[in-house]
């Protein structure tokens, strides 16, 4: 994979790559915090984007989807955090509609390569004195300058800002991909609130583009799960404004692979920042599921553990207590045979054969001890496997999710 | 249903009818408590039994699933907690019928009578010599007012004991049905650890006794939801000695209508305590899913919102964010048009077409803020509809839960 190894990852955000400007700024939806963002392209990008599977979709993910149908590239993406104009009706397509509509008026460019994402409370409408007044405000901050504003802007209960990026060859040229995320809660299969914005400089056709983001989002995204909720603002889009003179990237160009490998690296290391830094979360524990029937049954089984509530507040607890782990395992629905489970704690055995390896309690108890740790099942059932990055559950995460809206 | 009206509901426990004994014993499996329980028929009773649906089964599951295929009767039900005996491999197998066999010889009855239940923690082998002492105590303890001592010496993290019963007119004959159980974490779809145990002087057919309590358990225990995870020892256990005199019921008569339904009511009430008695629960939460598609689709709703855990700390916070319940129902998989979706709190509208009702955040505050309250949920898609009871999930759920083992 030597493609792989000429990649230099940095800390990015949006404005790395050239013809990217962004801004930050305090519309007054939150209070006293930064609530909008807004990123702009010097030039027509081609746009790609993935949302959420929750059949209750937030107005501004009908408006994205709507916009990418239609013109297949964007010029800009506005943002609010502070409410997520979701479950907000006719009323709130309107408003999503209109966020468009006024920062395509201030740009100068067609409303319809606006892109509009929200993220916060549900069932509120927007504000729209504030989000009028805050999009002329992120306008005229607009600068190279602003993309960790941006990053900073779009969280709601993140505790850091989260950006990525990656500098590469493409075709002769180089290249950067830039990125920022939020996260926090909600996360879980297929996403969950969660708003990525990436941007490159690279060319690439619009449908090449979409087939490398689908890719990135179902190695990276969808492989966390901090609550097993699934939100219904989750958003991921990609620009690409072709300003760094490559070839445009097809579907059966061998630069898809490096552009694809480039971005999902990329999105993987927000992935990981994203549960790390999940409510509540004191640890960060990959599941890893070998040996299933087929990949669906050993991903069945990493999300029954992943999202097992007495699994996630035993590893808070330190609890070296496996049986919990198996007894996930067994009612996930994956085909399992009870005495042929084994499952490691770090690459040390805990269980052969369905039953204690005699591993003992306070050895285990030192690896969940950890902040990060790694628990690997092997089913013996075939050749199927699965990993997901998930947390534990603790005392905060449910302090902080009673005290949401109130 | 004039033959429900003649039902008189009272506290019971399984030495309520006649023709039972029982006893509560300290084995010392656990430090300083009551952990085994005896309970015996005075002659051959019809048994009938529903177990955990999880891949991963207990040894004590497996062997009366064994015995009940044999015998279809029995004479006495030992149980311990402290320890479930699973995940423990052939040692674990051989320690159950082991336990079946020193009850079968004090008891002087064959061992394929006895049936065994074990609870508490899981991979560790069974401390034999105590068992082994505690079964001869337990006998030698064993009498008509032992019930309660038993309800006591199941118990695991649940903070009361737990007794129902019935008195009833079955053909003529006055029957008693007394039962007891416990509960309080992995209580989820399908049972999950609860032990319930179920006595009758009714005289009973034992397939129509089979059909009765699997009729009950589906109506009962599988529409109850503490945390969502399913155990590998969940056990529903009915003796029926047929003391009573009545004619022994068949599925074909109306009296068994009338038995399933004494049953059900009395399964119901212990639902309802273990819900209520949960791990760390301070609200019951009735959910009912109206309108759905079929009722496979309401129970998939229902079960959302009951299993999401940004509803359920909520509900701790007394946080009027029905947001989070219409997401819920949103990635339950049920069909939804996002644009029908009515939600009430107490029967009073807080969403109405999918968006808000205008219910006043502190009127809804203060129905959530109660420590009962009832949720339903029209999807306007077909007549399927479903309800499960459960409960929020507090900051003491997560210290029991991490502080369990250790």
């Amino acid at each position: 994979m030597s493609a792989h190894s000429s990649i230099k990852y940095f800390e990015g955000g949006v404005t790395a790559p050239a013809g990217f400007s962004a801004a930050g700024i305090k519309a007054g939806i939150k209070h006293d915090k930064k609530d909008m963002a807004l990123i702009v392209a010097d030039c027509v990008s081609a746009a790609a984007g993935v949302f959420t599977l929750n059949s209750v979709k937030a107005a501004p993910v009908l408006l994205c989807q709507r916009h990418l149908r239609k013109s297949r590239s964007a010029r800009a993406i506005i943002v609010n955090s502070g409410n997520a104009n979701a479950c907000t009706g006719p009323k709130g397509l309107a408003d999503a509609a209109s966020m468009a509509a006024l920062t395509g008026a201030m740009l100068n460019i067609d409303p319809a390569l606006v892109l509009v994402c929200s993220t916060g409370t549900i069932g509120l409408p927007l504000p729209m004195q504030k989000i009028k007044a805050g999009i002329r405000r992120a306008v005229e901050n607009l600068g190279r300058a602003g993309g960790s504003e941006a990053a900073r802007a779009i969280m709601t209960t993140d505790t850091v800002p989260k950006q990525a990026g990656a500098r590469l060859r493409l075709g002769g040229k180089k290249i950067i991909i830039g990125a920022m995320a939020k996260g926090a809660g909600m996360i879980a299969p297929n996403m969950a609130t969660l708003l990525v914005f990436i941007t490159t400089d690279a060319a690439l056709e619009r449908s090449a583009l979409q087939a490398a983001l689908a890719r990135a989002v179902e190695n990276s995204f969808n492989r966390i799960l901090v609550d097993g909720d699934q939100s219904t603002n989750d958003t991921v889009l990609c620009l690409a404004n072709g300003l760094a003179g490559n070839k445009p990237v097809t579907r059966a160009m061998p630069d898809w692979d490096v552009f694809t490998s480039a971005l999902t690296a990329v999105c993987r290391k927000l992935a990981g920042m994203i549960v790390k830094d999940g409510e509540g979360v004191t640890k960060v524990v990959k599941i890893e599921v070998n040996g299933a029937r087929n990949d669906a049954d050993a991903e069945k089984a990493a999300r029954s553990i992943a999202r097992s509530q007495l699994v996630k507040t035993s590893w808070f607890g330190a609890d070296p207590n496996w049986g919990r782990v198996i007894c996930a395992v067994g009612y996930s629905g994956a085909r399992v045979v009870p005495g042929r489970i084994d499952i490691f704690y770090n690459g040390r055995p805990a269980v052969k054969k369905g039953v204690s390896a005699g591993l003992a309690p306070d050895k285990l108890h030192k690896i969940i001890a950890g902040k990060e740790f790694a628990i690997s099942v092997n089913l013996h059932q075939g050749r199927g496997s699965y990993s997901i990055l998930t947390c534990d559950c603790s005392i905060e995460y449910v302090r902080i999710n009673a005290d949401y809206m109130t």
